[in-house]
């Protein structure tokens, strides 16, 4: 890091990747052996089960924290939104949400209050947009802080991160991202973002596909693409990701911007988003496409497309709850509970 | 009400079942007119939004409140769980596990402090199982005051009412009256319950046959299906319904059992179950058909079986979301937010 303390190179990014943390599996077997023992039939509490098991082995504790969980939302202009109408909405709006978040007034700020969560709002130099492709920007140096921006968001204390965005235009960044990392045709990748028209998705997937041609020398490597493709925002999450990773921190993953950006380091290496669930299901087809690429499962499927975290803020109290039961609850010894009858113990 | 203040017969329901109150359209109007307005695009909180919709309609107030949210468990015994092994446990879990409640040591204990719900657990009458089938036991009178008690678990302050039960043999009750209710094999509507291997199952179903058969000449109206085949807590939760349903409090339905109970009013009247969500899809293959036929849509599947109120209860937070949002956000003007570029306002 000869920059500045905030820069990461791309070098840095692969050797970290080369040294990532796995879980931790004692943790993990003694949190699976905790629940055979809890009162309530062997697996009937589904995937809370797996959720606390999941928390104690990336945590490396039998039984998980989560009394302080963060949300971070990393907001940045894409140049495209700006240069094309790409968006339903004005680029101007970026700056506008960030002020909304900064007076309290938006969904996010709601979701994280009511779930009890420290919300942190990263407003990443929205006087330089980025992405204006075509022609592609000089912006090399700029993503390095960006990706350092995103791990300053983590720190030891936190319990579990929920990342997400903010960036009008940053639906068509990042579906042009996901099909220089997995193919595909552009159209497959293209949804209405925050509610653009028919027409008006025919401009964005042209506009894809020019980004895609002017760049065509420089998307072999998944840093490059994200760097040619990508925005701060999305450079910080990969960032904040890989912080998390390394402080064994739990990440849960917000709609389809937030899991392109993630889905960088899967194509780096496959083993990278295992400390990551993929919060919801989000109405961008792209989010589907990559889920199934991911492998994950989302936790639920409520038809939402706003991005800002909101999503993923909104999955806390469901790790919350399975957090809780898994350490609050009582053994069949404690409570004088008979187990299946057939092998029924002496109550207390 | 002649027996006592707790009793209701099958008349007065009857009567109730006539005078539901229906949602608050002018609230709704006006609930669904604010999301509109909101600095979001509109439609992108999806299931939240029409959840904080649903939620006004219900409580006729254009900004619903969720302060107090309410979990009721209700527990009672099963002649059958006695008298044939239907159920992996003994049937004394079931007033094992009322005592676990009180001792905050079950599942539902955790995931009501988790989400800032008061829980509250009706044993009922444990003494004398309900249920003993075949022969039909004598308990005519018996559920009458179990409908009471379910309508006491209501107060006018209770912003949001999560149902639950807890009953060694329940899930045996609830598939008898589903097939008596809608039909079909009577091994269409049984699961494994708390865990009975396939020779349990085999009983299970060779029970609930003879159940049906011995009970035959009383299954043609609903309400004698559930006095027949239903339990205390069963009962206890069709009050609970109804009585929300008069004091305007949105319900959460939580898994097979508690629905089985519910859908008994649907066959009743179709529209009884409006201000009621199926909060999770149990693993009980019962319930996916019972959904079904209810026309819900339950808010996430995470492969529980649990009951307990517990699934009901993991939604909470869900709704205190949705409710947050729709009260808490500031509108585009209020935020000085522009609105798509092709009608874009002057910011404040």
């Amino acid at each position: 890091m000869t920059e500045s303390k905030t820069s990461v190179t791309f070098d840095e990014i692969r050797k970290i990747l080369t040294h990532l943390p796995d879980a931790n599996s004692e943790a993990e077997s003694a949190a699976r052996a905790r629940q055979q023992h809890l009162t309530k039939p062997p697996g009937s509490l589904g995937r809370l089960e797996d959720l606390a098991i999941w928390m104690a082995a990336w945590q490396g504790r039998a039984e998980p924290e989560l009394t302080r969980p963060r949300v971070a939302v990393f907001a940045a202009n894409h140049g495209v939104a700006f240069n094309h109408k790409v968006s339903a909405y004005p680029a101007e709006v970026t700056a506008q949400m960030v002020q909304n978040f900064l007076n309290h007034g938006a969904a996010v700020n709601q979701i994280s209050d009511s779930v009890d969560a420290q919300l942190r709002v990263y407003e990443m130099a929205l006087e330089h947009p980025t992405n204006a492709f075509p022609p592609a920007p000089p912006w090399r140096r700029r993503l390095r802080p960006s990706h350092g921006h995103g791990m300053m968001a983590v720190d030891e204390g936190v319990h579990l991160l929920a990342l997400g965005e903010m960036g009008i235009g940053n639906t068509t960044s990042a579906s042009a991202l996901c099909c220089a990392l997995f193919g595909g045709k552009v159209t497959d990748w293209v949804g209405a973002g925050t509610g653009i028209d028919q027409e008006g998705r025919r401009r964005k997937i042209q506009v894809i596909e020019a980004g895609l041609a002017s760049n065509a020398d420089d998307l072999a490597d998944p840093l490059s693409c994200l760097r040619r493709l990508g925005g701060y925002e999305l450079a910080a999450i990969v960032g904040a990701i890989l912080a998390a990773r390394m402080a064994r921190i739990p990440v849960l993953l917000d709609g389809f911007v937030c899991t392109a950006a993630a889905a960088t380091l899967h194509r780096l290496s496959p083993h990278s988003l295992d400390h990551c669930l993929v919060a919801h299901r989000s109405v961008e087809p792209g989010h589907s496409r990559l889920i199934e690429i991911l492998g994950k499962t989302p936790l639920f499927d409520f038809s939402m497309r706003l991005g800002e975290a909101s999503g993923a803020a909104l999955a806390i109290p469901i790790l919350r709850a399975a957090v809780a039961c898994h350490n609050g609850m009582a053994t069949f010894e404690q409570a004088g509970v008979s187990g299946p009858a057939d092998e029924s113990r002496e109550t207390a």
